[in-house]
């Protein structure tokens, strides 16, 4: 299978990235190259699914025409693939993330709590505080302060006034959310994890708790989505 | 349509309570008259699908060989059918309860609270507590304690710790059983309830809450069923 | 049915509201008078499942406390006993609320935009939209832009870019919030809403649409919460 | 094991394949060998839960009667199995098809254009746009056009008007099809993928958005049915 | 509460209806004027959660700028306020439809055919039936022809084989689609219903049978959507 | 409104009834009016979603050709409208179910006995119950024998043991089917019904016990369907 | 490990058999020795989750007082562990079953018919197959007799009319169980089976295809439940 | 990576462990150290989404505050870390428990006994029979004596009624929960388990058998929470 690069500039708006497909029908990955300067960050990578060949040449499309390259869900293959796209390339093992920067992003003041209910969440929540501070923020993390032990949080409090925004990581029945809005003024960002068994439905549970809360100024993202957290709370951070 | 009642002592364990049928298609009522000696408790009715002669006659059927008789989900019309069967009938509106007592209740040492998350499930935190009430135990409540303001359950963390057991009462996301749980050194029952909307799903959400607590000790009975924790409470606290 | 009022101030952070009950069983509201203090803004009542007599209760205790006071899935009756708890009670009827204020709230810079897709979204857009405005946002609203005619959104770009924040709420599929993400650089609350019939299932279609949005930078919260929406809008524009 | 093979004409409808079971029971796969006359296409293999030997029987037996057989869902053992029955045979991995051709099928007039939201999408994509190939149709690919970035669609507007029948293909929130049928006058056949996570629940997110679709012609076949989507396109394109 | 009317003409595509609400916050439905250009037939209004003066103000808008204006959903008030836009209204109660005609549609060549299952399916039948007409087509209609007496269904073979397009709609099981479609080389169009009860789950079991037809060739739309399903064939006829 | 009955009939396998529709579409409901002689038991009018008029009309072409027509789900309303058809039409209002017959059947040796949980479900027993009379089977009824007092059950062992077929019709838990199975030698069929709340969801929870039952031999029909499980009953009892 | 088996005559209904726990915990899985004279058929082995130890101890205490044991969803492994137990062991491959007789079983008059929609229906219908042949019955197979092309059903419907008992083994949308059980006067049991993909959801779809039949006289049993079909089909038979 | 333990005593409540992370971003898992003395039992490790150095860690921080440290979802790799930190460590392979007991735990007087079943569902009952004996139970087991033959239990009816709590495990239909409270006078704790395939939907099924009980005195736990049952059952027993 020979394999044919063809980067073409198109417009400003976005490249076609060509990847081969056997018989001969050729197809183009569609690079959505103005994200950066329409969203202010640029198209991230979602690798399951994807071939090595095809994230190699997307992560060159991204990296050509905006400042990173963020490839989410990632393991050991897909940064050795990144190694030879830039030696830049660096892996986050527990956040599953790889990402090349050409420079460092512009620093906004306030800062991004990244809070997990127990250790089983970490990866998910690893992924959020990587990718805030690949978008520039400040974040601190506050780790296995799950509802069980309830005074592990309250200690803290003054730790959670301090944030402009907070994403809560929780897995099992998801509780945290609720509490720790219920003690601030600013946006708190859930995400429901798969960890769990049994009637937590791979993450079900604590995805409705946390639509459901009690305590206003919760809002939700997808189950184990720590990047779709971290951008949310970049976006509301950088506002 | 001509009803005939005929009641007869079957054996020591249960009668048949004749339920007249259209078309001369006579069925009995199987009622287990010996359940108060073999389980505590005699039958309860379940009203909802009842007609009111079906229950009329159970309830005399009940009361004829055990001390107590308790309507389940009752209304005003169930308690009309009660003033019948015995002048001694009660209505409790918010419990949605009616009960006759021949006698009082052999009284149990021991305290059972009943907590409630918020005011819209008090119907159902009364349930469980009238429910315990009858069957001895001394009951208080603490209502309107969500984790939305989490203070106002620490507040009463000295309460929480006297009681033997506690039912938690609680809809939308239900966090409220984990939290307390963390607490104390004693049963929590978990009961949700249908208050909320959406993706509370009529109680599936604090349902699935429960069940998925990371806070071990809790245990959970079916949405809405005060009665059920009330009555599981007292054999606890009996125990 | 005798009702006594004890409304007495606790501590700073709450106070109790006596609610009558059957058989002199007396039960406690228990008010987190403190919340506006704590979060920025006052306990609100969400009024399915409560009695008017609790509404009215309530409604006195917070605003003793607070500068506001809102009633959310309110109808006629309840405005009815917000006048007589205050003269300068306000029901909107689209928005299924009644709100009494003492004064007018602190404004905020920047613009809140709330969207809906189709016209029958509008009754918890505006549910959205003036809990936003009681906060003292300054909102516009762009109705029925739904993406069957894409280019009714499309002409309206420079009035999405001009947002801080963007509440989206659509029924159906729910395919708006993804959208009009993809077009700013500003975070997008996601309202999913019963509109629609079959496998909308009352909801869960556009709910999980939102969810899954391949557009980074979207949240969301509880179906048909126009209310959690407009709050959490208000927390991020203040931020 | 001995395998016999007993191909008898049974009549001008199905032919009759044993496949040898243990023990000696022998049992019958009943090809409709009439459908390619009936239908218009004859009878097609889905390869999961079907033994090689079981495969090979089978397409002997189509092809014996029929101008094409298509094996769908097949994996490069069922490559090898297909090469023993004709030298002729196909195999697409991306649309994981085997084919045998034995002679090119009537051209259509009219365009199919097959569009995917994401590269993840592509092999359910190339499964429909391969099998509408291969029953004559002229079909065009647009690949990579999800909602997140709108434009790249709207560039392209011209081509979606020229399709006869539109294959949108998309995973996660599966909004695209509604958005390419706002857009067109022809008939819009949307295939739920089953890529995403979490509350995607593996491809009933996009499902239910297809079905609730607010713009109308929108029909929707089962979550990565790339095979019946380009089945049913060609059906209405040969119309 | 004084309603005005503001009708004015924006541009060639769409047109602003104000829809007055409470506390003098006005908001206009931007109806798509354009649709019947650009997709074939203008905009239809579901009818379900719309006010009357709603109804009639989009109908009205609608009207002026299309040759038709339909209303799905309508009940007899739909027809009443429909008599006041126009006296040329017409009501086809089983079909739930309320339509005003400014002429008759262009005549399309092509049979479509509406099958129903059983008795209780007409309605959603009707609608399919109705809109495909008011869209030019000619309608032929096979009711109560469900599997339980397959024999009723293949007397009518040679009429199934002279359709250009079948809509079959069916609750319970659902599993004429899949027959039907076996029998023709023409697309076949399911129409889930939710007649039924129990495990039929207000039509997901239909719906779900009809998405995993094991004939190729059926597609499938909302739960009980008639009017969806007439759309689309009309738009397959008409190609 | 003009109604015209046109009874022609068509061939010894079914008749046509003319419904009338507005605007002058008629549609005839196609009877399968050979159905006891092909099935045994002619067809059935499963009244819910269909008219007065249409039960009629149906009901009068199934007697012309039947030697009985029954109704299910019916109420007062459809019995009046029987009684127009026949002055032998008998209304059982337990078991919902209106019939006319001309004569009496065969009697069937073997007994069917019914059993039910609770005393709330009783009308889908009923159902079951006369059914199988109305087959000429010979049944016995054995009402609230749940399992929350074995007892009941187990001193009816020769009972059960002396049953061709048994009906086990039971809501809540569902629990009944598999005790009574593990005591017999033959077919159990169990019938969930919606009896209960909460985690019930209408009947699903005793439909997923009796189709996990641990003990063999027992088959499930839908939910509430006392009819199915009765007309079953008869077909195993006459084997 | 040091295993001792302890078979020991209990009573006659039941024997237990010894299963080594770890930590000299000790536990006895109590075999119901009885059943073949209580229900007709001994206790069966359900193979998953059971060790090939605790396989092989109630085998030989369910050989040593019934004339059969059966192990179903058996592989090599069991097999291998059967054999030691007797030579006379033998392995169904298709079937997934492992059975020793020790001699032949009375014979039954009257046929089971076993009809499977698709090849990869063939594994549950050979259990449904074998397992009533193990209880003495005659059954013939059907296979591959799917809707989508109905002819080959309806060639065989003097086949079908044959037959006392029909199973009908269907997985993708199961419609095949409706058709079958319309054109006999006997009963149908339904097997819903995994085979599928997408929203077949693993067996959903055709459990609630069967569920819902139109046609009086199907019953169903769970999801890939070959030998509780074949079970059932043996007891109505014997009947 | 370089792995620095920095166990350090925060307060009389929890310490911190720290975890390494890759690229030097340290996180501190957060043990509820004072956990036995508020609670009565020390922090649980739940091994599952843990890695061994978490294990390790996590593990010898609890067992420097508490009397024993408990290891759920345990296997050999998770031993032989624990044998690391203590040679006490003791692997119960069929409950998938780890432990390390410094001292025995005080006797409670009061005997649990745990029910199972079926065989498959031992390893569940064996974790909660466990768990209920580290707490310093007396627990006696009754395994195997399922549904389908009731005797087995009737036969232990004085063992049943010895129990001070029950512990009851069943999968499939999950129905002896409801039968074995109907016996007694005390609590039972039902453990759903995912034993079973189809439509037990991995537990479901006896979960929802056991939140629907008939007989009240029932409470639930997670599905296969064996864990949380010998848990609440130690926390009953102790009262």
């Amino acid at each position: 299978m020979a394999l044919k690069r063809k980067l073409k500039r198109k417009s400003s708006v976005h490249a076609y990235v060509s990847v081969s497909l056997p018989n001969d029908i050729s197809c183009a990955a569609r690079i959505d190259i103005g994200r950066q300067q329409r969203r202010g960050f640029p198209e991230v990578i979602y690798c399951p699914g994807k071939t090595l060949t095809q994230i190699k040449r997307i992560a060159e499309c991204i990296l050509r025409y905006n400042d990173v390259v963020l490839m989410t869900r990632a393991d050991e293959k897909v940064f050795r693939v990144a190694k030879k796209v830039s030696s830049k390339a660096v892996y986050n093992r527990d956040a599953r993330l790889v990402y090349i920067q050409k420079q460092s992003p512009v620093r906004c003041k306030g800062l991004i709590l990244v809070i997990s209910a127990g250790t089983s969440d970490i990866p998910v929540a690893e992924e959020a505080a990587v990718t805030a501070e690949l978008m520039g923020n400040n974040v601190e993390r506050l780790y296995d302060v799950g509802v069980a032990g309830i005074h592990r949080l309250l200690e803290k409090s003054e730790m959670l006034k301090k944030a402009a925004v907070l994403v809560v990581v929780a897995g099992m029945e998801g509780a945290l959310a609720s509490v720790v809005s219920g003690m601030v003024k600013t946006p708190v960002i859930g995400v429901p994890t798969s960890v769990g068994y049994g009637a937590s439905f791979s993450g079900i549970a604590p995805l409705l708790t946390m639509l459901n809360s009690c305590s206003p100024g919760v809002c939700v993202v997808n189950i184990d989505n720590g990047f779709g957290a971290g951008y949310l709370a970049g976006l509301i951070n950088k506002k």
